[in-house]
């Protein structure tokens, strides 16, 4: 069975107990996480969201910089007010700089990624501190949004907030 | 207690109960799902997965432009070859226009996001087909990987195929 046939299996078996077709498009706890794309984080899970919570935005690194749009959409549109930013510990983005990738890339695909900013750190509690900052300091994110940094440990399942 | 307070609150009872500490970091069924932040989607429930299977990135609308480097470090870095979109109905991105948010921007915080393309789309299943011949024509994105689209029902939890 392909992967995709395995996804639509596991589908059939939600919607056979679904009973969450009611719900509100404005998230019910006005919240926007942001957190990493990494295969080890559920972030539902990691913070007890049910659907119909919270937006959920991920991408390599949880990133802000990368965020802005969805971010924008989120408060301005869509009424939320608090961001959680989630990095975590063993990230894939501590393992390379952006000369790594884009080489990588020129030697895999024959192709050149240059103009991408691939946005790794070396620092992850910095990465943390560095995004609060870039959100912090954006015109569009306006100084009434609470926004709050947590590093999860893929080896216990813990929250640690960034101060 | 604060929306982050409870954050806290159900972590400790996620990581009272962990046991995937030994995961490694590429996702074991080598795939990147491309998903909306949308409060009611939950990916992970959706198609059955677990903690260590897919990557999941997300943002307003599910848009490939705004995933293509974290598809590349996921692809190139961390060995994925299969590339899910997943959009939904009662979609926000359908409800307005860049015109829309540009203007609102300037109206709520007195602030220029005019150089942002918002992404937003007037239909579903064209944004889909958008969304996948956007990543089919990257050089970025080999031709090996394998690309499939979807949408999501809010109302019945259930997935229905693009072609």
């Amino acid at each position: 069975m392909s992967i995709v046939d395995e996804f639509l299996q596991a589908n059939n078996a939600y919607a056979a107990h679904f009973q969450k077709g009611d719900l509100p498009l404005p998230p019910a706890r006005k919240v926007a996480v942001l957190a990493c794309m990494d295969a080890r984080l559920d972030p539902a899970r990691i913070l007890g969201l049910e659907e119909g919570d919270a937006h959920i935005i991920r991408n390599a690194g949880g990133r802000a910089a990368d965020a802005l749009r969805s971010l924008v959409i989120s408060e301005q549109l869509l009424g939320t007010n608090t961001i959680v930013i989630l990095h975590h510990t063993d990230c894939g983005m501590l393992t390379f700089t952006d000369d790594t990738i884009h080489e990588k890339v020129k030697k895999e695909l024959s192709a050149d990624a240059d103009h991408i900013a691939f946005l790794p750190f070396k620092d992850l509690e910095q990465s943390v501190r560095d995004d609060i900052a870039f959100l912090r300091s954006s015109p569009l994110i306006p100084q009434s949004i609470e926004i709050r940094g947590f590093i999860y440990d893929v080896r216990t399942g813990k929250l640690q907030a960034v101060e």
